[in-house]
């Protein structure tokens, strides 16, 4: 079995880039023509639809984006705000991303106690084997809030399947500092997290540079993110806040190791809806949306590669 | 539009007890003639069996409790756990608690950003109108590590539809004070997230003693939970952690005003597998369940009645 550090700097290392792309449905801001022809063959209404709406825009996103980057990031918020046919439909979107050799890294922020985090693990964390799980994700984000006896069984999970995690530890909202940044002796709450996770990572990393166990850290926070890379040398950071949310590729630079590995910068609304947004929308028409977000993915891939060591990603594959 | 801390306060002086039962089913502690009579009317095997299994053993404990407690919370994770169809299963047991008049709390301990968090909401929250929702609870866990302004969407929707919060504040896990009790200038984590989930509540409250944002606050650590009830006067309490976990009904006396309002105890698995625990399993064969489940709930009513002011309930409905 391979373990996620391994699986994921494979992809990383084969694409020569850690764009992450999050798969984010939002039915208000779905390209016009995709709604027409998913109504043209759906015949039932209200979630039902929706689902079915937000199937075939992931499907095609994935289709556009699974030759250019190593990981996808659905967000589950956006197909449970659907009940269970969104649950279905966001089964169905997982495993094509896995069929097409991408990373999925589900972005469900879920967090318990003792047998019931066990419970969230087994019905996410497929790991290596994408048969492992309903919903088959190679790694889940996981909520640090109760303490970190309630990660353990999302680590052991993880471990037993080759599976990652990702604890938030810095978020990249606008009010995330106000309790993460909370100061007892001089160090913040998610420094003390950072710690934690660190911990749980490096115990399981053997002889290899990153363990399993990841963090959240955003792109909104340059300093805390430099701050917090250090503190976590054996963690795999996910950056949120790339794109839409204003962190630029400058920003995320300190998240990467000298060979660019150790990081994943996601951008979700930027590239999903890039058929919306400039500079595409002058460039492209609705029904060229799947043009646009190619475009937008490949910007992204760029921006990373000339203004962060993920650069080197390029550079070693071509010497 | 009813609020949701009236329908709450309704429904605990009509049972006249703040006891509320977790639905939280466990395939290897399910009841074996329950299992048996499932696999014979069910043809299906894996997670479509034990879904099968979840919703029948939950319909029936919904039948013996709702006589006698005004609310359930369903742990979502164990249904998440089968996939699919235990997000479908989950959705018809709530939907059959609410149409035997139980307040439903789902328990799932969701958080994220913005438009993100507003999608759980959306999912989650039906409020006054149990067809607003997919999974149609009266109020649904939270968690606040992200911070306060990613609280506030699913403050928005809980207002908007009649519905509730529950905050995690202090939890009932031997851990819960590695980040929560974190001390800056003498008030630790918890204290500062009670104080944002206080100034939440008392915003929407109105006239009424208290708001539709409360807060979870662990049976299992008595002295916090006293501080942190008078630090949220206008919070409804969720105070996980009693019976299995360690939590007895002395411990949760502070959790009441003098009503014997503001406050639900919740009791899991010494209730939901109470056929398999002593005192009940030398009372009840495993094929009489259902007796043992109502012997433990009257138990538990009973301790609290006669341990904290939520005696006042039965005293103030005789009078």
């Amino acid at each position: 079995m391979d373990s996620y550090p391994s699986r994921l700097h494979r992809a990383i290392r084969d694409r020569q880039t850690p764009a992450l792309v999050g798969l984010d449905p939002r039915l208000d801001q779905l390209p016009g023509p995709l709604i027409d022809g998913v109504r043209r063959r759906c015949s039932q209404d209200g979630p039902a639809f929706v689902a079915a709406a937000f199937e075939e825009f992931c499907l095609r996103l994935i289709d556009v984006v699974s030759p250019l980057v190593p990981a996808v990031k659905p967000q589950s918020a956006f197909f449970e705000a659907l009940g269970p046919p969104g649950a279905v439909a966001l089964a169905r979107v997982m495993r094509r991303a896995r069929d097409a050799g991408l990373i999925v890294i589900c972005d469900a922020k879920r967090g318990d106690i003792g047998s019931t985090a066990e419970a969230y693990a087994r019905g996410y964390l497929a790991g290596d084997d994408p048969e492992a799980a309903a919903w088959p994700a190679d790694a889940l984000t996981v909520n640090p809030y109760l303490g970190p006896d309630t990660l353990e069984p999302f680590v052991r999970t993880a471990v037993e399947r080759g599976a990652g995690l990702y604890v938030l530890v810095r978020t990249s909202n606008p009010g995330a500092g106000a309790f993460q940044d909370r100061l007892t002796a001089g160090r913040s709450v998610c420094q003390a997290v950072a710690e934690a996770v660190e911990q749980l990572s490096r115990a399981q990393a053997g002889e290899e540079p990153f363990g399993p166990v990841g963090a959240v850290v955003g792109a909104t926070w340059p300093n805390e993110l430099a701050d917090l890379r250090e503190r976590m040398p054996h963690c795999p950071l996910l950056v949120p806040g790339y794109g839409s949310q204003g962190g630029g590729a400058r920003d995320v630079a300190a998240a990467f190791n000298g060979e660019g590995l150790g990081a994943v910068v996601n951008s979700s609304r930027a590239i999903n809806f890039a058929h919306s947004r400039e500079p595409y929308a002058s460039r492209f028409s609705p029904s060229q949306w799947e043009s646009a977000v190619e475009a937008a993915t490949r910007d992204m891939i760029d921006a990373l590669a000339d203004n962060t060591p993920a650069g080197r990603l390029r550079h070693n594959a071509d010497s």
